[in-house]
């Protein structure tokens, strides 16, 4: 949950400007996957010797996708041969930090998050680091996901993402970490749509930790989302040479529905607060009727029990005990109690 | 209730680019309808070649209204034939957007909301997609409803509507999707009412369901209507070439109006969280009540039933039980005792 | 209270354009009072005929004071003599405007509100529109009110207000009715006193739906100040040659007046929340101090009452029964059980 | 506590323009002290005749210093022979004011407000307006105090302060009145301590009503220093040739305790909630513990109870009743009822 | 918990403008290390003259530390000797400053806090000021910490901090402070994963001053964040001539940190807030669970006590008593009646 704390001990407790990795090992090894294309022709493969992609100089669009990022060496070399800024390096390791964008003349830097609900259904975060150059993308990852395959199958089957540089590739990289929030929005809201008719229906005592989770978890969207809103909207509205028109436009789009998913999130958290606010006066109904339960039971049977109490007397002088009908008055006395105490709580609504 | 994150699964695992309906088939068949005025004359027919429209160059106004878009050929077709964006013919089919408004030079693109109760009660959203060209202007609903009817009534008499632009009718046709939310917020003012009457006179437990449900629909229209406000708000107050000065005068009243219904908004939910403060504080009157009965009942009859238990042992030496007056000084001892509790109960106010 | 909603439904179902009056006809007759004043005379009498303000062209102030707006052709026959906006004459006429103000050139268009409490301590509201032209003024109420007698009177008596235009006339209204706005406060003010002083010496059950009441209370009167207070401001900052800058003195003194009441308005609303919290509390209290009690009385005698049943068996061989100190050792433990009892609870605190 | 509320029926109900003095009449007599200095010498007396004051040319610093406010004859005279705006004499006499700050050009008006508690614990609120004028300030206050002792006793030392002009004089008298803020709000922080304390012990009923007084005091003294800030941010920021450069620096230290102390009263206001949420709960946990009493009682002796009624029947066929070991196997049977439900609480957590 | 206020009294009680101490002594002595390097050498050592610093003039970045502040003259001579303003001396020597930044031309004034949780678990903060002059740097302690260990070792070690001017230290002291805000937030977040673990699966009494001492923490922590976070942001936006471009880049670095952790502590707050919420339901919960077993107890027992009563009853004619099956169908009928209720339980999800 507090994953971010976790990792505050370890940059703490370092030098200032020695590269660590914060944050735990996901894959066990590193994977470095180079795609080059253009127009024409696309070509993907694993690499080991960085210095390829160093040293190409074609006018080709050069993707260079890093999944594992525990090799603080590697990732250092790759950083340093292109000169980027030592903090740069130092965010990219660091898989606690904010969303963010910044502009290095040069290259944007860019921090953004994954989330996913793990097999616990619990809430998980990636961080996927970019840095894109006039036509180089570079994208760091923690550990190996689906998420850029859709790009991928587009970028095999030619479309027109091949005709246009590492800005709209980019582009399309940011599309589908911020559609794959869309997921895990829509898991939230069909568990929102069966808290709901739970609570409505038959509350029970469960219903309160899956609230809780509910709110905690969209409190996390929500703060990872924000800055996320920032990146995509500076990305979006400010002059950058490395971007195109054209792909403001789309990047428009995305940040479009990064608002929506924040509304609905915002949506989503009044909600939850009203399910809590009904769940707790629902406790407090049912509290109630227990007690009208309890209540109907003892003050009728009470008196009663008290009558009877009086006639298991021993007093010697006791007259109702020899009376004849005696046994019979004491029924029908009874009887009249309990009709006056019906009586009484009907007139009460309890009943 | 949460269908926005019902659609999302359908954007998120297509393709970028593909056109897809996202959203619920409402009508059977898709229905469109041509209508052309100028000030002396109107023509209006339902159509199905879609060129005659497209290929209409007259200086009339031309409307053409699309009711039913699961057709992705369909709108795909007309949106193309007059160049529309890719974006925006994406927007019109997924019926999950926000209401916004963008301007393409051209053509100004609408995304609004009309939003209704069905007959079991619950708020359902239609989507109503605008394109304003120079004297075009192209709708798109999801289903038939009678909201335009007014608008075509006057449109018929041949009022002042027929003398002006396309952008006219746009406002009119805006106006009408305002006036229906009034009709939501009416709605919702008179259950407002009602459980008001119910929680101060006699708070029963359903009135939870129902405030709870109330704010709920609170929020969504609050959500709907927010982003309209920009719509409109930016229509109203940017320069467009393709808005008259004059109509920008009513649309200004248009905007007042959906400020009127936030406001109004905003007090029904304050209102619904009192009230359930208020019904909270009810349960707990309740309660509190219901236990007082219980404990007068208790107090009073525990003692009495000790007694009786006292004088039923069956201790051989147990002088009382042989006096002469031993039961009837037991009755005095028990109406002492009552007299004292009640007395009690009274200084505790519980009476 | 949601009468706002009650008049929508008219104004929904209306072909856009038409004048119909929106609310409730509050007065039987129509009845114009029409004034007009110099520095050195002021004439004052109700007129019929309206002829005689249209074409008065003199350079005295004249003042058109109309009560009742249910005559849609009057008010319809004054504003178009005068050239007034078709939307104007719909807001006069549609008394479930929010304040506001616009303006048109030749003329400024206010709507304000007044509120009070009428018999029955429920809130009402009236509307009061003002259309200010060069040297006239025409007002327009619902109902006749003692609200305008003070301005009446300093009319009469000449002071320096018949030197000034037509702005300071409306000045003086404008002033009048936002001190009316004072009296509600004040009278809210007292009733506060005296629910917190109940709330803190001896809450009871009705204190609930008094705190009730008063929240909503504040939350229609400040629903209706925040737009006065635009209004207002948009009239003193704003440069409108129809407002003289000295008049923009008195009514920066106005407006400070709306903002101080909006400042205690908001103040109340958090003192109405933190009573609400405190009566929740004290019921809360309540219930645990009926709880108290039953709970000692009935751990007190439980044990005792089962003790009386014991020696109540039949058992044939019960030794106990038969001792001659029997009776009086049941005496003695029954004391002790009580008084170690009574500890216990002391112990508790609950004694 | 509402005396704002109090004084507000005075202003309404007089004729506009007239001078009232609206508040209680604090002292019986006014006292006018002037005191005059320079650099090299300092005069200081209780003068009757004012005269004195306004023909006073010399280019000493003047300030005049007027104890109670309820002679408006008094008020009007001075403030008309130094050409005061009409609007000005009815704020200063009115003393529900706001704190505010209006430039006149030839003078500046200041209205501010001190706090302090009275011998009851009651927040009280003094009015203290000023007038600065080139080398004159008038000061107006509704009662003695000791506020100003520090600034005299510095004058008559002769430090920096005889060396400046009347703006450093009102900087000096500022910065007392805002200082005395300091002292209420350490009051109340002491307050807070003492019921953080007992609220994490010993919890007990009295509690919510301090801290009902807390908070509310708490909403008063944030709504007179919020308008504090204004006043005292526009003479900081803003370039009135009334005030020295030099003295700007020392206002906007003023400026920041002000700031300062609007954050310590925000944290106090949310630490008020969080120890009266905190309070609700514990008393929810101390029904809980009173019920658990009770219910473990009553379920222990309930049964034993029955079991006793059983043998104290009269059947004449019931076979224990004539078992030798009868009576020692109820104890047995009741011993063990015992333990079970024991060991039922226990694992339930409840003892 | 409130010391900020318990300072308030020396301040407001001293003449303005003389120099005090506000704030716990918490060293014996003062200790002053001055440290003076430059890329080549680097001198470190305990003074107790303070002329060698002020004199020195070469161009070597110059460091005084000064560890307890409560020797006002040492300050005051220190201050003076580089001509610093009153109101400066005056803020170091007062702990219950809020941070802040001011520009003084020559110097560059700073407060700042350190908070860290003592041995009790206390919240507990420092103030540690900074005067930036051209190559000289002042802090000032109120105790001695190892929170400057890390720097010192990188001067020692001679890396690049060497090269660079006093802003540079000032930065790295900075940043030292900002992360040491990381530990506390840290254990922060430990506190809450454990409070969360227990509220969710067996919320005890405890937790709730547990959760009311997290969120004052919280409240306090953000308050000396949020200046903190003002007085970065104006040292790295603004354009000072003490302050390097590249310190900058730094210090926006460090200005991100403090963005974050008020993120975090947002959300924290969010989360307490939940967490009470849930808690209060969960004591409903309980409470009902409690009334629940008393109830089903009570209900089955009642009536079999009174039915045991009844047939305890000494009437002479009681015909039942005489019956062969007498006390064989008085158990059958008992457990009839416990059956009963115990389906009547079940049919109400009470078992």
């Amino acid at each position: 949950m507090t994953k971010e704390s976790k990792n505050i001990a370890k940059i703490v407790n370092t030098p200032l400007g020695s590269l660590i990795h914060v944050g735990e090992k996901k894959v066990e090894n590193i994977k470095i996957t180079y795609t080059k294309y253009n127009n024409l022709e696309l070509e993907r493969k694993e690499i080991n010797d960085l210095s390829k992609f160093i040293n190409d100089t074609d006018d080709k669009v050069k993707w260079l996708d890093i999944i594992g990022i525990h090799d603080t060496n590697l990732v250092n070399k790759i950083c340093q041969s292109l000169k980027v800024h030592p903090l740069v390096i130092e965010d990219i390791l660091n898989t606690s930090q904010n969303p963010k964008m910044e502009d290095y003349d040069d290259y944007i830097f860019l921090v953004t998050k994954l989330m996913y609900f793990n097999e616990e259904e619990e809430l998980e975060t990636e961080q996927i680091s970019f840095i894109l150059f006039k036509d180089k993308l570079i994208s760091f990852q923690e550990l190996e996901t689906e998420l850029f395959d859709g790009i991928l199958c587009r970028l095999k089957e030619g479309t027109n993402i091949r005709k246009n540089g590492a800005d709209d590739l980019l582009y399309g990289l940011l599309d589908a970490i911020v559609d794959n929030y869309f997921l895990i929005v829509e898991d939230i809201g069909e568990k929102i749509d069966t808290i709901e008719d739970e609570l409505l229906l038959n509350p029970k005592k469960e219903i309160l930790q899956k609230i809780y989770i509910l709110k905690r978890d969209l409190i996390y969207i929500r703060n990872s989302l924000w800055p996320m809103r920032n990146v995509i909207s500076s990305l979006s509205k400010n002059d950058y040479d490395l971007i195109d028109g054209k792909t403001i436009y789309y990047l428009r789009d995305v940040y479009d529905h990064v608002i929506q998913m924040i509304d609905i999130i915002e949506t989503y958290r009044d909600i939850c607060s009203g399910m809590l606010d009904t769940y707790l006066s629902s406790i407090g109904n049912k509290t109630n009727e227990v007690m009208k339960v309890l209540t109907i039971f003892s003050t009728i049977f009470i008196p009663l029990t008290f009558l009877a109490g009086v006639y298991g007397m021993n007093f010697r002088y006791l007259p109702e005990l020899n009376w004849k009908y005696g046994y019979f008055s004491f029924w029908i006395i009874s009887i009249i109690i309990i009709i006056l105490m019906l009586r009484f709580f009907r007139k009460k609504d309890w009943l």
